[in-house]
């Protein structure tokens, strides 16, 4: 198994990716796993002691956070993402990693590795925290397009249902419709039209519609949404699981002395909770609908986010994941 | 000033509205306000020892959470909810208020309050918490409608400015379009339409595209979303806040005495957070664009929610909010 990392991309490039890359490397579960990492090897080479499992492509060239995504990835056609995706065009390598500018990613995933035949819309697709347990759900399309047909949200319903089963081990998985209510009738055309369809399919589990209070909760193992109402719920996860922390840290700070006694002694409570909301132990969003795994981690993962994106893409590639989508898309 | 009351909407009906109506009639604010009580008198008037500022109209049918929205306004003509309503329209009160099926309370303000001239389509607007001040922000819509034509964005900037400036005192407020990335040609073909229309508004103070991540941060004092995006971001906003407090307070319990005690020492820390996430201290939720205030709050409110609403309520009238924006419309 051959994985294509760009090694430039993120925040902590190339060091926590070399990093976490490594870690993967000497897990056992890596043993039949070359890593190719795209980058500058003169910052990349000094990060490795032990060369075995890892191959190196030198480039200088980097798509960066700033760069307009598509443009980018048509012109810059030495970066380090860009060579990474094409490696997987190529066959030269299974699956392609990156941590970089989300939308040269989802280029890069649409564009040069390709969509599968019979799927119009590729979708991204996180793995968040439910409270309950720990399983998580999957969100999809958290912002890969802007706008939706309901025949995409069927397309997410079906793919996300496959990874469920076949990546995460849920037994047949619960299928929600995100919408402003859980009647039947409820949302835009988008949404009413997209319900029917999901009720019709005799493969989905589908539970009906779910509404965002819910979904922490685990009212659905795959939330099916459209991309600019999923980017949205993404976003605003991040930015209050994000604010409450900030807060609590804050009130517990600057409360006085009993206040910060008993935030010392609870310290144990506060990491689990900090934990639960830490969803990289889950792996990175992946882009569904593509021929070969597309995985986008954060641009501040560190070394341990990018060996659990390994992991998960080890699975994706073992399990052979996107065979069976192209498989079924091809009915 | 008269405030028309549905007494027998909400979890808690009629004990916390009347309850509430009762402390704020008690506030020396209130001395200008008679607050007519619709409702079960049988129910109602045990609740009640001093009558003075009180006028209760007796009607024992009621809109329940189960009802069909706007099927049940149209059929339950005795409901305290439509004639709460019908009494504004009436002209014999001048704010209509209620805590029940929030659909129905929509179905209330548009068909039987009535839209103002001009406008197209009333927005659902709450006041949310912002974590670096006790300002908040107004989301608007928030679920009035599943889907929006830019110029209803365009409507709901310039009713959340007004808002914003008459009753919650931020001056010139800055006003900023929910979407999907920061830059200007972000979103579907509404939020770029939207855009245009908001940067080319002299009138306002355009901050341009605001994520859902930063809004809690006080990224805008006003937050302009469509329906079906706002309503699954104020869901989430929910969901989230409410997940965190439950896993904490979990965690605090069932991780062993030295925690527990902690958890007692440092309990004012975790009052604060809540009571910034509890954004009852802002009232309700308004339905803008209709002919008088109509405020929604959460059917879980208690008396003190109640209280903020009609302090709210107060103030709207009081600063002849709906007349100002009936006069910009009218234009």
């Amino acid at each position: 198994m051959k994985i294509a990392v760009d090694a430039m991309g993120g925040d902590h490039a190339p060091k926590a990716i070399v990093e976490g890359v490594l870690r993967a490397r000497d897990a056992t579960e890596f043993r039949d796993t070359t890593f190719i990492l795209f980058g500058d090897e003169a910052q990349i080479k000094p990060l490795i002691s032990d060369g075995h499992g890892i191959e190196i492509r030198h480039t200088t060239e980097v798509i960066t956070g700033e760069d307009e995504p598509v443009r980018s990835v048509r012109r810059k056609k030495q970066a380090s993402m860009v060579l990474a995706a094409q490696a997987v065009k190529d066959h030269e390598a299974d699956a392609f990693f990156s941590c970089g500018n989300t939308g040269a990613v989802l280029a890069c995933g649409i564009f040069v590795v390709g969509r599968i035949k019979g799927i119009e819309r590729p979708g991204l697709m996180p793995t968040m925290p439910t409270i309950t347990n720990d399983a998580g759900f999957n969100l999809l399309d958290a912002g890969a397009n802007a706008s939706n047909k309901p025949e995409h949200l069927h397309e997410y319903a079906k793919m996300g249902a496959f990874y469920a089963e076949d990546v995460r081990g849920v037994q047949n998985p619960k299928i929600g419709l995100l919408n402003n209510g859980t009647e039947y009738d409820k949302g835009d055309d988008v949404h009413k039209a997209t319900y029917q369809l999901l009720k019709d399919d005799p493969d989905l589990n589908f539970v009906g519609n779910v509404e965002a209070t819910t979904i922490l909760q685990g009212s659905a193992d795959v939330v099916v949404t459209d991309g600019f109402t999923g980017n949205a719920v993404l976003k605003t996860i991040e930015g209050t699981a994000g604010a409450m922390m900030t807060l609590l840290k804050d009130n517990l700070m600057h409360s006085g002395t009993k206040v910060k006694i008993g935030a010392a002694l609870s310290k144990q409570a506060f990491k689990g909770v900090k934990a639960k909301f830490d969803t990289s132990r889950y792996g990175g969003a992946v882009l569904l609908g593509c021929n070969a795994p597309v995985v986008k981690s954060h641009g501040a993962s560190d070394n341990r986010a990018v060996y659990y994106a390994m992991l998960q893409i080890h699975e994706m590639v073992r399990k052979d994941t996107v065979t069976k989508f192209k498989d079924y898309f091809a009915k």
